[in-house]
């Protein structure tokens, strides 16, 4: 097992596929496979693109090394195999930049490149755009429900341990102000950020009972007093009294993760106020989505830590993403039976806007046509450069950029398309194929 | 960054309340910690232990080296950076075994050690336990809902890159009989499969339209006839006319991806059968979960290809467990406030069964008192010893007896227990506390 490798994080059937396509003229024809989502999630208006960055890179390291090739020469002939010891991405990608929104149909990524080497990255693509535009997609709207209040993700223990560092990725890509996840610090510079958990104040217990003053003493001691204090572990009217007894009136914060929030907060914000602390801020945890935050937006609620429903979608776990062949050697193809038809041949699309900044649609057209005329409206290419050649570009966005996109992009959103309800999409596609 | 290295899939608390342990005795007091669920996901009859075999083998490689430091010192004093250097943990672990079913309240794992030592591992445990029970809790349904016909787990593509590969083993331990995943394959030996997607068919279009016969020819040659020809690329009734024409009799079987499955399955057995094709096999795929399974238990479906509901969990993509301090020193602990209060003491379980094997009460009791007396039943213990002294104990059973373990579990519920219609846990749980 080499984690460092990702050329196995990949089906069976690509290569099987490949090796077919060896045989005959398919392998080196001219392709063109497109990532797109046929719907949002149930009631979602908007999908936010995430992972591109991830897909880069990842790319660079899909390499069948020895290790790799020993597994699959136990089901590939010796061509295919060869083959494969020699396989570098040599295509171009074009595609939505991290950050951008996306809608039904839109053409997230655009893969060209011959059948063979483009057939065989469907998997891993799909895996880390399905993924993480999923967790991006719920996180945002989390931050749209928040109004502002930072938002620290914390919920790598609900997830797969890996998966929980390109959550804390997206999130951040999302708005999210920190993460708990270290993996992700390093990997990817977002903030993390913590404290102390139960354990910590029970930890202190003797045989006569807990102490939790301790526990606060020493943790303010290690900390400083800008720290946040979790006062639920027992009395919670109590456990605020210990936190300022303790570290007087310059406490960061407590944090409160049970309980009836909203209840809890107005409180709690009263205690510390009348105990003279009215700038130690309130942290909030337990089993918040976007609508428990939504329904806090009244309460004396300084920062909320969300966790589990943020790393699995909030209900949506996957965007549902497909990469479909659209193109071969020029010639537009796609699926006819039953319901799952798409519509072939390479597309790009623009997304039209006010002269406010507000967008009204996106259109998707034949790659090459002349790009649609917006009727007044201002007219934004979606798809950029992303791999020329089988490298990466120059300028691929950075994190923090992508972040800031993001941010403008849903402040670009009609009204409506930022409400929790369910509905339809925010802006409508139009096709011109 | 290095994929080998675990110690910072963690979080930013955990390293933070060592640090405050470090400075007083709470660092190095004996504590018990415990991993439990407090409900199962909503409406389900049972859960399955996964990914006990994954954390033994991560444990061993959460060791803080030069880069692991480099990022915990932007935030941590030097005693703590010292203590990290030379971390490796020495304590005992005991746990219910991999394919064990699972209750609310179960003592899932039990981690016995220093505060410090023990609170460390509190996220990379969780996040492991948490994603593979999900995943193989609802695998083991649909396995149940196809009554011993096979399931393909083919859904790398809905979920990220490294889950994907932790789903499939999860699914395997749960009896799903392959997978499409090539890197679990290589990692856990999981049998891999697959054929061919309907790219490779769109790929044989020429100027003139399709060519299906082309394909499934260059198929067969590549992969022999007893390969899966997929025949709803244009038109299913062509698409298995096409098949029978190039494969002749001897086809392994035919995919069908989308439409009506079980419409489709009766027709195109029907056609085969009439086309001097009765062994050819039918596999069907296409947003299948365990109930879309059970729905087609009357109809002529030979194989399942299973992919988004088996790596989210069919509704359920964590399985929502806590990894909770319950012990100090000997002393039990627990939170009191709210909600969530919970038992202190290190906790063992006995399962009771009738003769028939049929089992009827799990008892959870205090570790250390007498072994709940089964009143006429059989009483099996449900921990047994994964690491002493921080060292994976020998005979920590593999993935294949694992499987074996769960089939026979399954076999033990009361029957109204495997029923996919929501319910009560399928036994019930009494404490001895």
């Amino acid at each position: 097992m080499s984690l460092d490798n990702t050329a196995l994080l990949t089906d069976h059937y690509e290569l099987t596929m490949v090796s077919a396509a060896l045989r005959g003229p398919l392998a080196s024809r001219s392709c063109v496979f497109e990532v797109f989502a046929r719907r949002l999630p149930d009631g979602r208006r908007y999908g936010v693109v995430a992972g591109t960055g991830r897909v880069i890179d990842e790319l660079t390291r899909f390499r069948f090394g020895d290790d790799e090739i020993a597994q699959v020469s136990q089901f590939l002939d010796e061509d295919t195999v060869a083959w494969l010891r020699d396989y570098r991405f040599t295509g171009d990608i074009d595609g939505y930049r991290e950050g951008e929104l996306y809608f039904p149909g839109s053409p997230i990524l655009t893969v060209r490149g011959t059948f063979a080497e483009a057939v065989l990255l469907e998997t891993l693509i799909l895996s880390i755009l399905n993924h993480d535009s999923a967790i991006a997609s719920a996180a945002a709207r989390m931050v749209s429900a928040a109004a502002k209040r930072p938002i620290i993700e914390m919920g790598s223990r609900r997830t797969h341990e890996r998966a929980a560092v390109a959550s804390s990725r997206a999130a951040y890509l999302a708005g999210v102000a920190a993460t708990s996840n270290l993996e992700a610090a390093r990997t990817f510079g977002v903030p993390s950020a913590g404290t102390a958990a139960h354990a910590f104040t029970l930890g202190f217990a003797g045989p006569d009972g807990p102490d939790e003053k301790a526990a606060f003493a020493a943790q303010v001691e290690a900390l400083g007093v800008g720290t946040t204090l979790l006062v639920d572990t027992y009395d919670i009217t109590q456990g605020v009294r210990n936190a300022i007894d303790v570290a007087g009136p310059g406490l960061g914060a407590v944090r409160i993760d049970s309980g009836d929030l909203g209840v809890l907060a107005r409180q709690v914000r009263d205690q510390l106020d009348s105990l003279g602390a009215p700038d130690v801020k309130i942290v909030v945890s337990g089993d918040l989505d976007e609508y428990a935050i939504a329904s806090l937006r009244a309460e004396p609620v300084d920062t909320y830590g969300v966790g589990t429903s943020l790393v699995t979608g909030s209900g949506a776990p996957t965007a549902g993403m497909v990469y479909k062949l659209v193109e071969v050697d020029g010639i537009p193809v796609a699926k006819r039976a039953s319901h799952k038809a798409s519509v072939g041949g390479a597309k790009s699309a623009v997304r039209l806007a006010r002269a406010s900044g507000t967008v009204v649609e996106e259109v998707v057209y034949r790659t090459g046509s002349p790009t649609p005329d917006g009727e007044g409206h201002s007219v934004r290419p979606l798809q950029i450069p992303l791999v020329r050649g089988g490298e990466p570009v120059a300028d691929v966005p950075s994190l923090t950029d992508s972040r800031a996109h993001l941010a403008d992009g849903l402040v670009s959103l009609p009204w409506e398309g930022l409400g929790l309800s369910h509905g339809d999409p925010a802006i409508p596609t139009r096709y011109e194929l």
